[in-house]
């Protein structure tokens, strides 16, 4: 299992990266290829003693940033890490791709360089989210913030497939995120989605209302980008302000303070969980080839759990399956 | 300063409907008109030993139910206590409109009974939500699921008004929800918004991110009522299921059981802050008279608090203030 990784994408790259990247060549037999600047990746490795067995290193100096446009991944930037990662993956050097990069610049890399499943009108993103007990995937979270009905239906069965295959979910729930239960509420979008997602063949649910979203009501929330994009993003900024809200009280005088630091562990645990928004990044569905976007912020431990679910993602024949629903449906 | 009361809207109607409706009167000095069943409202009034000083009681005996069609409130449910009620303020015997009940109905009697004020194309709903230190406004949080840019334009110019009028803000500022701070995330409906927003002489602070809403970082967020919708219940879902993953914090032992006891009472005020989700209900913007939605599960005190709302929605001029600048666009 040949993974390529964007050693330059990310807040903490490249060190982290390539420590993550070591990690799951050690914990899971992963056979690295990193892109990047081959002095600076070597520097890195020594300076921090860091071990890699068989490394493959594919040197580019460029590198794609947050600010670029994403569409530069195939013109101006397109002998940045992520790009070259790209066509590692593209042309058969690689099983999955990971970066922790410009998630615009992912969306676009796996539509024009790995290029969509035949039959998929636009690949997206499919982030796990935490609930109290386990957890559960949205899509899309932001690859396509205008969406059409059939996008969704598309989404719905793509999300399905992907948890039946890597999560080992046996016909997993999907609900269509929505402002009320009854199948005549929100936009013409979600009523035009909500009679296609009754007859595509997933084990729909109906409306999941917003309210209900965290407590993981179903398995899969189908959703256009902008919607999934505000939802992600609002889930972790609540979560955010409430811990913020909950100093007062701790602070309030002695005695409570004593019961923040009997407290703190504990607390700390449910913060990184929620703050994390995303457990161990997205996986981008759609693409010919797999494609996992790991979480901008990802330290070594985060990225090696990345590595982990891109392999998945490459073992359990999630696209061919995909293929299959859809060359069935051409036909 | 006459309120006319829809007595038989909300979870717990008309008791607690009532009984605020008394305490605003005696706090407020509002002149209350309560519609709805004559013979159980007395009843009601006898049994709980509720004093009004001055009141009027309109007969109806029809109710429509957060079950029913919002437009049966034109047709089937005219005679209902909420139609009823509509009109006392349409035909000028009160000066401002409260219920607690279908949030679809109030908004429909709003645009259709009340009427919409000369050049707003749709009304809205306001909603105050809590922010750490304060609050802030989102608007539609769901009239309107469906929006063009020119209506997210009046909202941005009808909740600057209402809160420099009612909520004593100088300047209020305005942020446009969206996806990434850039004028060109979003979808098309953002887009041509973030221009006219530039322009509509609103304090506009460009796009706000989701993460960023529940800080209150501007004054007013305006959206589409289908995303204010999900976010106004996103908010409220993650909070709910925060405080559920909080128990296992506390459970984990007898010293931390202690804990809990200890700071029981500043958790569940949090609680209670967070899950009012509303702070007393929404206005509805963009009518020719003070229409006011209080929360569908007010009690005494939370509908005394909307009638105060909606007192001062009325006292302070809003409407003639939101009339006056549609007066000027026209011509």
């Amino acid at each position: 299992m040949r993974i390529v990784v964007d050693a330059f994408g990310g807040d903490n790259a490249p060190l982290e990266i390539i420590k993550g990247s070591a990690l799951a060549e050690k914990e899971y037999g992963a056979e690295i290829i990193l892109c990047g600047d081959e002095a600076i990746i070597n520097n890195c490795i020594k300076e921090n003693n860091i071990v890699f067995n068989n490394l493959t290193i594919v040197n580019a100096t460029d590198v794609i940033s947050m600010h670029d446009e994403p569409t530069s991944l195939l013109k101006a930037h397109k002998d940045s890490s992520m790009a070259v990662a790209f066509r590692e993956l593209a042309e058969g050097r690689a099983d999955a791709f990971v970066s922790a990069g410009s998630t615009g610049a992912v969306v676009v890399g796996g539509t024009f360089i790995v290029k969509r499943i035949k039959g998929i009108k636009r690949p997206a993103l499919a982030a796990m989210l935490p609930s109290p007990t386990s957890h559960y995937m949205m899509m899309d979270i932001g690859a396509n913030a205008e969406c059409r009905p059939e996008m969704l239906e598309q989404f719905a069965i793509m999300a399905s497939k992907y948890l039946e295959k890597v999560e080992g979910i046996e016909n997993p729930t999907v609900g269509l995120l929505n402002i009320g239960t009854e199948e005549t509420k929100g936009t013409e979008l979600q009523k035009e989605a909500y009679k296609l997602l009754e007859n595509c063949g997933v084990n729909f649910v109906g409306n999941i209302e917003s309210r209900e979203l965290p407590t993981g009501a179903c398995n899969a929330v189908i959703t256009d980008g902008y919607t999934g994009n505000i939802a992600l993003k609002l889930i972790e900024g609540t979560a955010t302000t409430l811990f913020s809200m909950l100093k007062p009280v701790f602070l309030k005088n002695i005695i409570t303070k004593l019961c923040y630091i009997i407290l703190k562990d504990g607390l700390r645990g449910l913060k990184n969980k929620m703050n994390a928004s995303e457990v161990g990044g997205a996986p981008l569905l759609g693409t010919k080839k797999p494609v996992f976007k790991a979480h901008g912020n990802s330290d070594a431990f985060a990225f090696k759990n990345a590595i982990h679910k891109a392999m998945l993602f490459a073992q359990n024949e999630v696209i061919s399956s995909i293929e299959d629903c859809f060359s069935e449906k051409d036909n």
